[in-house]
């Protein structure tokens, strides 16, 4: 027996989640919705309604797009988009420690 | 924003979690899985198939049915599921009070 569980952030709806924090990640790496999209199995229209979704529940803007030049533009995180970013994942790995204890105290397994 | 989650405890799928917890407490203050299912707007035949399946994950019966005399039977909670609903009970509220504190450390602001 193991412990599961699913986390987010809600504010009037899922806000952020693991998945957005993945997209995320990824779009600071690769400095592309698109990239990150495909990298994900995810459609790129799935991927831009969900940030806008997640956009408007937290009430700021995560991407900004750069448009035309050599590269043909890109997506590049907000610094509140990389706050939150850090924040969750610091958030999200606590969380999943001490779950995985609160487990062990009360069901002596390791999960 | 606030905090969500679900927990459950997984065993070749879903074993146990907050609907299977309020159930049984239900059962056991009722002595009939008719009368639990009910007060809990489930019917009586998904109750059943959701105490055999857990039956089956966990390894050990839940449920002891009592057959005819004046009350017409009823269900009892075996020693192990009374164990298992105390061991639930406890885990999920320090999970909650856990998760609770951690969101407030990293988020700064009450659940």
């Amino acid at each position: 027996m193991k412990i599961a569980y699913k986390i987010w952030l809600d504010s009037n709806g899922k806000a952020f989640g693991d998945g957005p924090y993945e997209l995320l990640r990824r779009v600071h790496k690769t400095h592309s919705l698109h990239q990150a999209a495909f990298q994900m199995g995810m459609s790129y229209s799935k991927a831009w309604y969900l940030i806008r979704t997640l956009e408007e529940r937290l009430g700021f803007v995560l991407l900004k797009r750069k448009t035309g030049g050599r590269s043909g533009g890109g997506s590049q995180l907000t610094s509140e988009a990389i706050g939150l970013m850090e924040q969750y994942g610091k958030f999200r790995k606590e969380a999943e420690g001490t779950l995985k204890t609160i487990f062990r105290k009360h069901f002596g397994k390791s999960p």
